[in-house]
């Protein structure tokens, strides 16, 4: 592999005697067992220890990433980028996800009258490999944001990088393994030509791969894919599209942060990005104008040369090669009618090392070209991919033709909307947003704060249908779920109580013996229980409540407008006063393990409480979420509020602190 | 077509001169176009009023139902299940997605330090056509649990029943369209054979197949699914088992279920269900005592015969080719060392019409078989399906090996366990349930109230991983979702607010003026707001409210205690109080269109608000849903309690039912 910028070879890559088969079970059976053997939040922790490390060593990843021909910018997305996935994922899967193995799914599902039948969805991690196929263009970024959610689900990875950069990720694994933190098996790599990976995979492994649909379209006809169950998930390069609004004028301050996008997504990376824009579609009257301030914006802003010499904004691409492709693709571009109105396919004069200008012959070197159809309809702009710093101006006539224009592309990772008119930015959703993984709404309020067309977050989902792929990476905890199997969970509430860590109503408890609160998080057991006594309300009780809180709605004050509601009897006690009541009722006042109480869940009042009525409660221990990294943990507990004949008055879940061991004091 | 039971000719099928690619076009354009001017709601009240159109005439569809071979246990699970699937999605639409025409899936995610950038994920339908591709065993039930999510998404559905049963199918979706209140385009049928069925469809259609895996596996391999992007979801038969666990010894609670559950899945729909139990994993030392167990309920409880006869419990096949097949599978069985312990491949004498007993030449019976494998490794009874009244039985001697079995079945809709000990269910599920779309736990707390082995219930994901086909029907809201396209969106609080329906923080809101709590449903505007005084809370008030509430709960109570806690600088106001104060500051008390709070969600305690601090609230219109069939609706109100530094002490939804329109007294 050789220097973007200079020729130089950088590496040699061989996959000569290679034992793939011995890789794939390696991580089916070590793999599975070491990671099996964590929780979801002892992953998190490792992924945010993988974080740091990577962090403390990250000049040696910039320093080889200059070889790939990325500027100091085009890494900080990669290696910067990728390090916050990982503690992005890190966060999410301590959050989001509970301190154990099993991810339940959805509310419960009463099955049968008498409660003694539930359903319940839960995820478990598939028990086969995460093969992970990476694209030339993010070595860094590309590998992580594969690894994190793999490895969050507790899928052992294999990373397959693309032969031309993989020697940037073989740096960022190396750094990985010499943490010393990778469990046993969870993560491999593998460089060079491997034709028959997929004859070694089936049902439990799965597949995500990035690079070009074409490749994609082979790999997903294999038999594993086709019959043998293997998931496949493909993120393929897009012809996206950024449309600027009717509204969003020459002058407006959406024109400008449309203008600022698009030059962006040109160079950036050298538009070698799955995500930058393909196809800007713009009202007709705003053609010109628009590739004016293009023009003007790239003569002020982009330097093309070595990412080495100081004042370059804009790279090589990868290789000559990948040069020579985008340049064929140019060419076809031209022949469909696309007129280059900025840039040409000439070899352009760049910036060298030494700060000198003029011809680099042995460097990947493309200028920023932009082309103009007069025929925004001609299939090959909708069709074809130059995967560089090409893009191509379309003109529309209205919201729906530009709306029509964006679906030919045949589903795309990304479009973004210049626009401040809501009515525009609805009209256009609404038409297009299921050809599209997402959607960016750019105007005044947002183009300051934008993270931009082109970088896809680990909290929104990155993939599209279609063209795009038809897969769906990031999105937070959504892609660990893409690596794990939903099952629908049949049983009674004992059952799926073990099953899940979640208590379910039914299921045994243990009302009386010791008080919960005074349990500390290591002794306490789901259905530990409270049941209090009863406490009857009077009608003084919600006076004196209501000239308390200042509450003096209706319901509570005034018998005639009460009972006028279809709701209530007559006068009835404040929800606030009954929750209020209730903790008084379960709560062990003492100094003790319980910290806090720091939230309250899906409360609900089903039968209201008029005077003269009784109410009591049941709390009972409904999960326990020790923390990794602190002295304590939640615990959720379920709240029922019945009356004295029995009904339910309300339900809701207590979410409180408590300490993992009883302090000595 | 041809009567299952006596041979006689039913109906005749043909598509001769059929437009197929009129009636998508038609779909996409007039049936895209009524279904998207119907919120998920108004699709909902639809939905119970074809369950109520069908209910109604539910006589017929029983009358034709018999010629499939289906006795009246069959067709009920069949014809009211489907009608059942009707009510459950209607209910399901409008308590758990919008009155609107955009899902909001998950919470939102800040994009920048200034809340000026946000991103929201969002789910929009498919703008094409819904193919549904449905099996011969249960035409009506098939048609209706696709049918249903695909018109809750707005998505127009064109039903291809199996040809051998599909006069059922038509003679159900006549009954709908006789209502009247189809929208146009939104519900098509073909029968017979469409070979060219794939050659046109495209982008932003789908597919939903119900069927064998052979027939699964060409139409995927279809280019409009593997480059089209043409969405497939497919649900074949597999070969589901089920596991007695090592506890379950003869004449436990949990054997005698598990064989009755067995004869169950032998019998019923004569076994023609694609969740049906063709493995029965079970320990070595209990084989004996559980074919002795089928064999005794078989002789007691099961008697074959045409299901127009009374007292008969088990039909024909549903048609004589059907028989054959089965046949010969059961032979292949036979090959591979499958010894038949019960039942027998000769042509079984059944009862008659008019209650006689003998042989029916021309009816498609085939008695209930079981085989018994000694070895059960061999790979042909993790393989074969013999889609009929037939089951093997297999030996086992550890869970672990019981679970390898369940592997070898490549992926299946259903695995049933038979144990009463929660150890061998969790560890028995961590094993199998990645193989699996849906588990069954069964014992002696669910045994009378199961649903069953074999039914696939509309609150559960149906559909299962490899051989089972990879897809997912069914699970409630998850199945409309299937339908429609997750899209992420970023942009500033105005247009997020502008494109959910849900107000973001951040957004426009209208303080002062009309209190909102005076404005009518219709009149309310997301972003109407309160912004409340600010009012002091003292030492005296915490004290009042905990000795009103009983709540003393040291951090509130003692000062000491208090300033131990990690959490808080001393003693501090109970969350209780704070959120009923707020209420007291939010409030409007007068009679008006607000008729209650029924609930709270996502309540959480920031920061502690100490004696001496002072509290305010803004509360402003999240969410505004009116209810389809109610003079009222909910409104989901966004409260902010900050202190008098201006930080967050507490936030929460406020749920609220509210009149539509303001009463005239």
């Amino acid at each position: 592999m050789r220097d973007a910028t200079t020729g130089a070879e950088v590496a040699r890559v061989s996959t000569a005697g290679l034992d793939l088969a011995g890789a794939l079970a390696y991580a089916r059976t070590v793999g599975q067992r070491s990671l099996g053997a964590l929780t979801f939040h002892r992953r998190a922790v490792l992924l945010k220890q993988f974080a740091l490390a990577l962090t403390e060593r990250k000049d040696e990843l910039y320093e080889i990433s200059t070889r790939t021909g990325a500027t100091k910018a085009d890494s900080w997305v990669d290696i910067d980028g990728g390090i916050g996935v990982l503690f992005s994922y890190s966060g999410k899967g301590r959050r989001e996800m509970p301190n154990a193995h099993v991810y339940v799914d959805g509310p419960v599902e009463p099955l049968s009258k008498d409660g003694s039948f539930l359903g319940r969805h839960i995820y478990t991690r598939l028990p086969g490999a995460a093969v992970q196929i990476n694209a030339f263009n993010f070595p860094v970024w590309g590998a992580l944001e594969k690894l994190a959610p793999a490895f969050l689900a507790g899928m052992p990875t294999l990373i397959k990088p693309a032969t031309p950069t993989g020697y940037l990720t073989e740096a960022c694994v190396r750094i990985l393994v010499e943490t010393g933190l990778v469990p046993d098996g969870a993560l491999q790599l593998v460089s060079g030509p491997v034709p028959d990976l997929f004859d070694h995979l089936r049902l439990g492994d799965l597949v995500a791969f990035t690079g070009s649909a074409a490749t994609a379209e082979k790999l997903r006809a294999h038999e594993c894919v086709q019959t043998g169950g293997v998931r496949f998930s493909s993120e393929t390069d897009s012809i996206n599209a950024s449309i600027l609004g009717p509204d969003a004028e020459p002058g407006t301050p959406e024109f400008e942060a449309f203008v600022r996008q698009l030059v962006t997504e040109l160079t950036s990376k050298a538009g070698q990005k799955c995500t930058a824009i393909r196809r800007s579609l713009v009202p007709s009257a705003s053609v010109d104008a628009l590739i004016d301030a293009v023009r003007t914006r790239l003569s002020e802003r982009v330097v093309v040369g070595d990412p080495r010499a100081d004042g370059v904004t804009m790279g090589p691409l990868a290789s000559t090669a990948q040069r020579d492709e985008v340049l064929r693709q140019v060419a076809r571009l031209q022949a469909a009618g696309g007129e280059i109105v900025i840039g040409s396919t000439e070899a352009p004069s760049v910036t060298h090392a030494d700060g000198s200008v003029g011809p680099a012959p042995d460097g990947a070197f493309v200028a920023p070209i932009l082309l103009r159809f007069a025929d925004a309809a001609a299939p090959a702009v909708h069709e074809v991919e130059a995967f560089g710093p090409v893009a191509s101006i379309l003109p529309y006539e209205t919201t729906a033709e530009a709306a029509d224009l964006v679906a030919r592309g045949g589903g795309s990772l990304v479009t973004s909307i210049a626009t401040h008119d809501p009515e525009v930015a609805v009209e256009l959703i609404g038409r297009i947003s299921a050809f599209n993984g997402r959607v960016l709404l750019l105007d005044r309020d947002d183009a300051r704060s934008s993270t931009g067309h082109g970088s896809p977050l680990p909290n929104l989902v990155h993939g599209g249908p279609g063209r795009a792929g038809g897969g769906e990476e990031l999105g937070g905890i959504r892609a660990v779920l893409h690596h794990m199997q939903r099952t629908a969970v049949q049983g009674s509430p004992d059952m799926l109580t073990a099953l899940t860590g979640v208590w379910h109503p039914g299921a045994a408890a243990q009302p009386g013996g010791v008080h919960p609160f005074r349990k500390s998080l290591t002794d306490l057991r789901l259905g530990d229980q409270v049941v209090s006594d009863t406490r009857e309300v009077t009608l003084a009780d919600i006076e004196t409540f209501a000239h308390f809180t200042g509450d003096t709605f209706y319901a509570h004050m005034d018998e005639e407008a009460a009972s006028a509601n279809p709701f209530f009897p007559g006068r009835v006690a404040h929800g606030y006063l009954l929750v209020s009541w209730a903790a008084g009722l379960f709560v062990d006042p003492a100094p003790g393990p319980v910290l806090a109480n720091y939230g309250l869940e899906n409360l609900r009042f089903v039968t209201p409480v008029s005077p003269g009525d009784e109410i009591r409660v049941e709390l009972t221990a409904k999960q326990i979420t020790p923390r990794e990294t602190d002295e304590y943990g939640e615990v959720r507990w379920d709240a029922v509020i019945r009356n004295q004949r029995d009904e339910l008055v309300a339900q809701y879940d207590v979410l409180t602190l408590v300490e993992k061991e009883l302090s000595k004091a």
